[in-house]
This record gives structure tokens, C-alpha cells and sequence, in this order.
């Protein structure tokens, strides 16, 4: 292929997978908005996650995508005791589903504003989460790579928070 | 950047789409065969699909690819009767699960021959579920956007299927 077309075949699947990141997130957002009130504080079935804990725990990973895609630092740190180091019956209190719901809004929004600084070349480069020495190695383990993983890590809960429907 | 270098940096996008589907398939197989005799069959949640429901639903929906794709004729089509036209509770018999994972290895295994035959720049061409005019004017419909869609799909029902453990 002619350098140009290379070109706008890269930015293409590039496009193509931060496409699948957005329809992962709009299906989230839609399912959630479309439950009935209080129904997310649910277990999704008996003796598993409620949609709560399931929902925070998709804003803390979000969260993290920003420092490992070198995005910027952390908006919602606090999230990760409750909802990444322990389980769901902790005890720990959650957040309500409206602050979760704004922080999945304002991870969502500074991620896609890093993400519209990322040239096609830059997600073929190095996440902070594997190291230079390895990166060297495994040059698959790129910020795309990374962008794929949490694309499906969401459409993976989407598949039990449909459950509460 | 330079042409060589685009060359790559495509390649390896394409590359990182297939990990990613590999990636679920790999979970699939192994969640599949870490169940005990029989739990396939059992209601995932009360009242919600069986595990060898959302099987035989991912080995068709694999199986469709091949078309789609442009690789081949289908190899089960008589799996869509029962697990893609019709919901679980249709009554209609279902294959026993050794059969289904054969036919999962099946397909993965075509899909694999075919997948090794397209070139990166193949990945942004049509899929045949969508017409040539539509993807003048919506050229992300290409078949690396399906591929990422199908893998999002398998690890939605994973979501699922882990509760079965």
C-alpha cells in the first residue's frame, strides 16, 4: 500500500477499536438509566455482586485507565477500597448510585479527551503497566492493547448487569 | 512516519484485535472445561438461560463469521434453530455439550485457517453484512469492527457463564 493509505488504514483500527470502547460505555449507561430506582442496590443473583458494587467497580478500573494510558493522574482513587482490594461483602459503605454514576460521566469524559491526543502511532506505544525491559519483548502489550482488555472487561459485567433488567 | 514503519505499526493493530479474540476463546474453552459433569446444563441464574444455551449460542455465532468474513461456508448451520432463532425455553433438544465443544474447536480452527489468509490491510475491507453502499459512507463496518464486536459478544456471556463455577 502507498504510505498515505498505510496511514488511513492505521488511524481506521484505531478508530474502529475506540468505536468498540464507546459502545461498551453507551450500553452501560443505557442499562443503567433504564432500571427502575433502587434496583442496582440488587443482588444480581442470589449470592452474587450487586449491580452497585459491579457498577463501581467499573468506574475504578475506568479510573486507572488514565495514569496507565499516561493520561493524567487518578480522578477517583477512593473508589478502589471498596470496590478493587475488597469483595463485595466487605461491609465497606458504597457511594449512592448518582455519585457513581457523575464519577462514570467525568472518568468517561477525561478519558476521551486523552484519547483525542493519542496519535494512531501513540497506542501502538508502551502502557505504564508493563515495563520497558518487557515492552521490549512483548510489543503487543501497547496502550491498545490495553484499550481492547478494558473494552471487553466491560462488556464482560454488561453480560450480568442485564440480568437486573 | 515512515512507510516500513506504518507497515508494522498496522500489522500490529490487526495483531492485537486477534490476541483479543483468542484471549476470550482461551477463557471459553478453559471456564468450560473446569465445570464439573453436567453444570453446563444447569440454569445459570434462576429462571435465566443454560450454560449449553449461551454455548451453543457462541459456537453459532462463531460459526456465522465465517461468511461474514468471507472465509468460507458456514459448518453447523442447524445450530441456529435452536440456539440463535430460538430463545431457551423453545423445548427444542439441544446437542450434548462434547459435541458442541467439538464444534466450537471446529470453528475456532477455520476461523483461524481464515484469519491467517487476510492481510492487515484485508481487515478494513467490507464484511458481507453490510452492502457496498452503506460502507461508502460508514467505512469503519469493516471486518476488524466485527471481529472486536464478536469478541465483546463472547465475553459478555462469560460474564455469565463464570457464575456457573
Amino acid at each position: 500500500m502507498e504510505q498515505s493509505t498505510l496511514a488511513d488504514a492505521l488511524k481506521m483500527s484505531v478508530q474502529v477499536a475506540l468505536g468498540a470502547w464507546d459502545i461498551q460505555n453507551s450500553r452501560l449507561v443505557k442499562l443503567i438509566e433504564s432500571l427502575p430506582e433502587g434496583r442496582l442496590s440488587d443482588e444480581i443473583a442470589p449470592g452474587k455482586n450487586t449491580g452497585v458494587y459491579v457498577l463501581g467497580h467499573l468506574v475504578a478500573v475506568s479510573d486507572n485507565m488514565l495514569p496507565v494510558l499516561g493520561l493524567g493522574e487518578r480522578l477517583f482513587p477512593h473508589l478502589d477500597e471498596v470496590f478493587l482490594t475488597n469483595p463485595e461483602k466487605s461491609g465497606l459503605a458504597k457511594p449512592p448510585v448518582s455519585e457513581l454514576m457523575a464519577n462514570l460521566h467525568a472518568v468517561n469524559k477525561r478519558l476521551a479527551e486523552g484519547f483525542a491526543t493519542l496519535s494512531p502511532a501513540n497506542w501502538l506505544e508502551r502502557h505504564t503497566a508493563v515495563s520497558e525491559a518487557d515492552f521490549a519483548k512483548e510489543p503487543h502489550r501497547n496502550k491498545l492493547n490495553l484499550l481492547l482488555n478494558r473494552t471487553g472487561h466491560i462488556a464482560y459485567h454488561l453480560g450480568q448487569l442485564v440480568w437486573l433488567k
